[in-house]
């Protein structure tokens, strides 16, 4: 298998954990976001992904954009250990964590979209970096709401064992500690994320811990 | 089943679809997004849905969130018809299509987002018509790019019947006509979209024909 990333990128680290959590071997093949005026948006590789985003993961003729596609194809085809729990309801609620961090936190704060607030909207850093931590606190209040309210909640989001929530969570947190939000008002998403971090396949995963960091 | 529904969600609106497709009954419990400063937002709403946003299924004691969790629910708890294909690789094809609509496009034309645009930021209605057109046009250029690549692509956008892909791609073309989005450039989008708009299960998951519409 073959995984294009970037470092930094929170989708492909959400990936980098699920591939290191399976043990299954992948290339990785940096696309770098901000050279070339954007590697991701060359011919080239809009050709493997229309949308110019990262990640893509290509396994023989098959070939995934979208983290969280890839991470259930990744556990449809690598069962073990298993992301999703085996009871409907359960795979709702690993789901839904997943999503409100993958569809309501981290689209507003991708590159391309700070990018447009600063080039087409005269956005200045202050008030961007404000827009950031926004959107990054207001979710993650909820996902913590979500996590204390439920006995589902154990070690990790759901239950003991790692789940595609916590592989949302933890790039999110990054993110999340990199731009100062607050965050002293969600003990459990903290306690989680630090748990996750204590397992070598997240710590491996950390853009700290790529061929391609700077 | 019961079903927190905004008339004008387009997340609620792929629930709607997938509800009808699979010949489901479901109470509709209208949220007002506008009125009483956003019904989404009281205390009541925010025990059912942490991050105060549309759609909340019930089912029994099980509470989801996120549209694209509920009807991986859905499918899950009543397969007939099926909205993810069965093999692996077609699955992964259809999440990441509907990912690329609910990950890299609505999040960034949702309603809370485009009242931050104006209130924090001071944008202008013709720049926030801007902002969106952007997104929607941008997004949905890739979704026609593979879309129009692929042989999989059917009558619909993976095969011959609808998937989960297609509840993604009408509520965002409904909001594409309603802004007065630039289509003409990606035929093939435009096509499914009809094909399935031909459908009553889609016809009547469309937002003039809820109860709440205004």
């Amino acid at each position: 298998m073959q995984l294009y990333s970037y470092f930094r990128s929170s989708a492909v680290y959400r990936v980098r954990i699920a591939l290191n959590l399976k043990d299954l071997p992948c290339d990785l093949v940096p696309v770098h976001l901000l050279k070339d005026g954007g590697q991701q948006l060359s011919a080239e590789y809009r050709k493997l992904n229309p949308g110019a985003t990262v990640p893509t993961l290509i396994d023989g003729d098959t070939v995934i954009n979208q983290s969280m596609a890839i991470i259930e194809y990744l556990d449809e085809t690598h069962p073990r250990p298993p992301l999703l729990p085996a009871d409907p309801g359960g795979r709702a609620r690993v789901r839904s964590i997943a999503q409100s961090i993958a569809c309501d936190i981290h689209p507003l704060n991708n590159l391309r979209v700070l990018r447009y607030l600063k080039r087409e909207l005269d956005v200045g850093d202050e008030a961007r970096d404000a827009w950031y931590r926004h959107w990054v606190e207001t979710g993650l209040r909820g996902v913590e709401a979500m996590l204390a309210a439920s006995p589902a909640t154990g070690r990790f989001c759901h239950g003991d064992t790692p789940t595609m929530a916590d592989l949302c969570l933890v790039p999110q947190m990054f993110n999340a500690r990199r731009l100062g939000c607050k965050l002293d008002d969600m003990p459990t998403v903290v306690r989680v994320d630090a748990a996750c971090r204590e397992l070598p396949a997240f710590e491996r995963a950390a853009p700290a811990n790529q061929p391609d960091a700077e």
